[in-house]
């Protein structure tokens, strides 16, 4: 005898976004979360938003419910991000004793955080809803979106986690203007990604304001749209494909090459970064491959560059791209998937990339920013800067 | 700007009925596990179960792939179901650097170790098909054919988990033949609640074999009928309710009162134990609110004797009965949803349950089966050989 058992789990979430959310007068926290008389909530906070915001945070909970909430303030650090930190988490809800369907967990803070607490609430009595905050820009345009839990594990990042979205998440842009200004162009790497995929307006949007972006922490004109149209760009791709059975994604863009490359550099260069080189060497493919123009390729490098992203790094050696290239493909179910830019805003999947291809894709770059071994990504960037005068 | 995010995730998962899995003939596992040339393979081993198959274990892997799997040996104990057992699976899915496409990790045991396994199994690498062995009753018609993976966490059973089905089940009731009898009757009391709430002819088949299947371990001429006929049962509950957001389930007969029993007695009952007691219990509240008849209520306590089950407790008294409603009721939304025969293989779900009724089924237990402050379950099964005499 044989049973054959199907089943379909239907998830919904929301994404929304608001200003101020730790305003009192701003009610959309206290809805998400549910607060009211006698919540029991246990609320998850980066150290660093905890120094910055904790009080405005205390004191919003104190305005809109008459419960203590119980706080646990988590390292931000991606070495922080593992599985004591997790039990950490968990140990909290237990002793909190709150309800898998009543209590939602309260996760603020950047990737690191709401990974952390997004993994604790799927375990904890086999799920138990959460609301996420996001205090980065790599948290407001990616982490905080999609329902990709994780920690770090054994020396491998996000090797243990979970397919588990937060029932609600506010995006809330005024938070950014404590964030370090590596940190807003860590996130801006995602954005871009988006852009050169598949929306040239968005593309044209970061074009017009890439230095006010960072140095004015997205309080521009420009901001709101920019992080709308990214977010719908990304929730596009991953609302068909949440579980990631579909290994052909966009989103890919940036991360063929980039995890080796954030591995050898470690500790050196922040995810963002790498993605940043990533991309510049997959649009030098692009171009060496016939796919992307002249033009465009410069447009991307350029904007890249504007933004103060690094474009190369002096580990990318043949080798490690080759590494890279075989890596993803090993990932991908044994094809190489490779989302490369057809033009601004456009792309395609190349599934033959040789090793002759990424040499010449070298050599572009050499030409364009040449590659200065041992550099920091500081240097890097001044380096990147014959872009503005070699380009023709 | 908000965003609604819709997606729908489809499960699947087979389940089958196989003899003898470990002979090197029989080919089973090997197609399930997908063995052949250079499969790398973690296969989990409850300790018990490696003492008594692992020499089998082990030459059947030989014989089917020329690579050698990785064996981890876990204790089964319940107070070894820990993060600690559940991170040195993890870890060693990492050294045996397992693919999360192709290499199924293999999971051979009773609850604890494939609860164990389906946890690790859905964490490493958010996700990796996982193949089950039941070696217990309670594993091949309950803990092995649903979708819960666990562990106790700080006090608490199973308070951290996972949904995440087997991809594939092999039940093999010869492994039973070794399995010590009071885990035959443990895993006897799963079966008789499905057979109490749907199955009038699988308690027939019980009643005809009572004894002969737990001093034969289900080498009995019924034994493949009554196994199939629970996990078909089973499986028409769990498919269509899969991450339990119904709470009005069939199968939690047995499970409103026996979750504080079994705290209570710790550790002196087993599950299916508790199980057993709260089902006389909840059989003598269905007679007392005139739902279930005279002769049908002993003829489900004259079963459970039969087997050996214990049926009464002495923690069981009126407040702790109570406290087990009032949890229960917490856990199901605010709802009693407390299901109760109606007959033999009819039931039906009671919202209204008072501590007055509580009282009631006790005084009719007590007459048919004294309650013996004190007592161990042997002792009980002696006292509550009254029924045979005292019944009507
Ligand atoms: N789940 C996903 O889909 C997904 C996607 C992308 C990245 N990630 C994960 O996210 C993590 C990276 O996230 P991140 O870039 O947000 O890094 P992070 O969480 O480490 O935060 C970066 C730094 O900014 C600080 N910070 C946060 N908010 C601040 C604020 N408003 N003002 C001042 N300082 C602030 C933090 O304390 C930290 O020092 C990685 O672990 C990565 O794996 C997950
Ligand atoms: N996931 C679910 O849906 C689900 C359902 C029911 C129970 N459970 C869990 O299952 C666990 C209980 O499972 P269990 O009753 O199988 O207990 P168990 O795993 O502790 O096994 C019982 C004992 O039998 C031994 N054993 C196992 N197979 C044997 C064999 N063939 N021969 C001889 N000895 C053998 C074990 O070593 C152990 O000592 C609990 O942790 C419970 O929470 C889970």
């Amino acid at each position: 005898m044989a049973w054959t058992v199907r089943s379909t789990q239907d998830v919904t979430y929301r994404v929304q976004q608001s200003e101020s959310v730790f305003d009192p007068a701003n009610d959309a926290l206290a809805s998400v979360a549910g607060l009211g008389r006698g919540s029991r909530r246990l609320v998850i906070v980066d150290r660093n938003v905890d120094r910055l915001y904790g009080e405005a945070i205390r004191a919003y909970f104190a305005a809109w419910t008459d419960t203590r909430p119980t706080f646990l303030v988590l390292e931000p650090d991606e070495a922080a991000k593992t599985s004591d930190a997790l039990l950490l988490i968990t140990r909290a809800a237990v002793r909190a004793g709150i309800n898998r369907r009543s209590d939602p967990i309260v996760a603020i803070g950047g990737g690191v955080v709401t990974d952390l607490a997004g993994l604790a609430a799927s375990l904890y009595r086999r799920g138990t809803p959460f609301v996420r905050i996001p205090t980065t820009l790599i948290g407001l345009v990616d982490a905080s979106v999609g329902a990709k839990t994780a920690i770090n594990f054994d020396g491998h990042k996000n090797r243990l986690g979970t397919y588990f979205p937060a029932a609600h998440t506010l995006l809330d842009r005024t938070l950014l203007t404590t964030l370090p200004a590596r940190h807003i162009r860590n996130g801006l790497a995602e954005i871009i990604k988006m852009a050169v995929m598949k929306d040239a307006a968005l593309f044209s949007l970061v074009e017009d304001e890439a230095d006010a972006l960072v140095t004015r922490r997205f309080d521009t004109p420009h901001a709101p749209e920019i992080i709308e149209r990214s977010v719908t760009g990304m929730l596009e791709e991953l609302e068909p494909n949440l579980w990631e059975h579909e290994l052909k994604r966009l989103v890919d863009f940036g991360h063929t090459f980039s995890p080796v490359i954030e591995m050898h550099a470690a500790p050196e260069l922040l995810h963002g970064e790498a993605v940043s080189i990533d991309m510049a060497f997959s649009c030098a493919l692009a171009h060496e491959n016939g796919l992307l123009g002249h033009e465009e390729t410069l447009r991307v490098l350029r904007l890249l560059h504007r933004t103060g992203l690094p474009i190369r790094h002096a580990v990318c050696d043949l080798d490690l791209l080759r590494r890279g290239l075989d890596d993803a493909t090993g990932h991908r179910d044994g094809h190489q998937h490779v989302p490369l830019p057809t033009g601004i805003g456009e792309a395609t999947f190349v599934e033959d990339i040789t090793t002759e291809d990424l040499k010449r894709a070298m050599a572009f770059l050499d030409a364009y920013a040449p590659a200065t071994g041992g550099r920091t990504p500081a240097l890097e960037r001044d380096a990147s800067a014959a872009l503005e005068t070699v380009a023709p």
